[in-house]
């Protein structure tokens, strides 16, 4: 079965791809002897746009996945989902 | 003046690296449509590598910038760390 | 329809009551006026205890409400968790 | 000494009292079976607000105890409070 992102697949791949040129672009401050808080400031917006990969996987997840398997009375996938919203709450 | 991280440039650079090739590992997992929950677990490891630098940074700021700048009466750093610090910690 | 807590009533009640007493703690340290970082040790314990309030609140309501509104068509409790996940994330 | 939050004393006193009647309130929610999801915001609410008091602690310490500290040529302040941001951070 394909995963439930398959639909924000092109959007996902985009967004990595950026997420990839802003962690090199963090290399190159630091290579440049960038200012610490800017480099802070870098290093803050790429938290938040993992942040944002992340919660459109799960998004999808829950929508596609958990949802079908509930509808076909499979319950494992709601534990696992439980334990995955744990762990992505306090990553 | 050279900021405070560049004793600590090399060790950044190398995690940044790692923290790159982790997410063009992502874009592979994604591309080759891996399961939805094992990405997201890859999405957790790279949030939690990028805190890592993050926090790294604002240790060699707060031991090298602020302190210095305290030293020789200057507040505006203890401002500017206060401000960066609370991003940091809400992002 | 009662909320998909009620089986964990008394185990939120009890842990509630223990945040109550834990924030009342923080005040009498305060008053007290017991050193900055002890102060932030109680807050950080009291985050913990209440992002634990929350996850079992998110996990029961997934595995009740959630899962049951699945099962009798419903997709509007799905795109409500998700909303409620992202903020939960978030907070 | 005075710890550096003193001036803040009462301020800190109303949010943290108020914070308890936050927590009371969610018992009397779970008491009378509110919708989880409501309760659930109410937790996101307590979470912002004792996050507000512990950047309270923290900035008035960082301006007070730590920058005092450093001018007395004492470092260990320095080192503390790296430890502190760290687990206020990841808290």
């Amino acid at each position: 079965m394909k995963p439930s992102y398959v639909k924000d697949r092109d959007a996902l791949l985009t967004r990595l791809s950026r997420i990839e040129g802003q962690v090199r672009g963090v290399s190159r401050m630091v290579d440049e002897e960038a200012y610490c808080i800017d480099v802070l400031t870098q290093i803050n917006a790429i938290k938040a746009a993992i942040d944002q990969v992340g919660l459109l996987l799960l998004e999808d997840h829950i929508k596609g996945c958990v949802t079908s398997a509930v509808r076909q009375g499979d319950q494992s996938k709601v534990d696992e989902l439980v334990k995955a919203v744990e762990r992505f709450a306090k990553a």
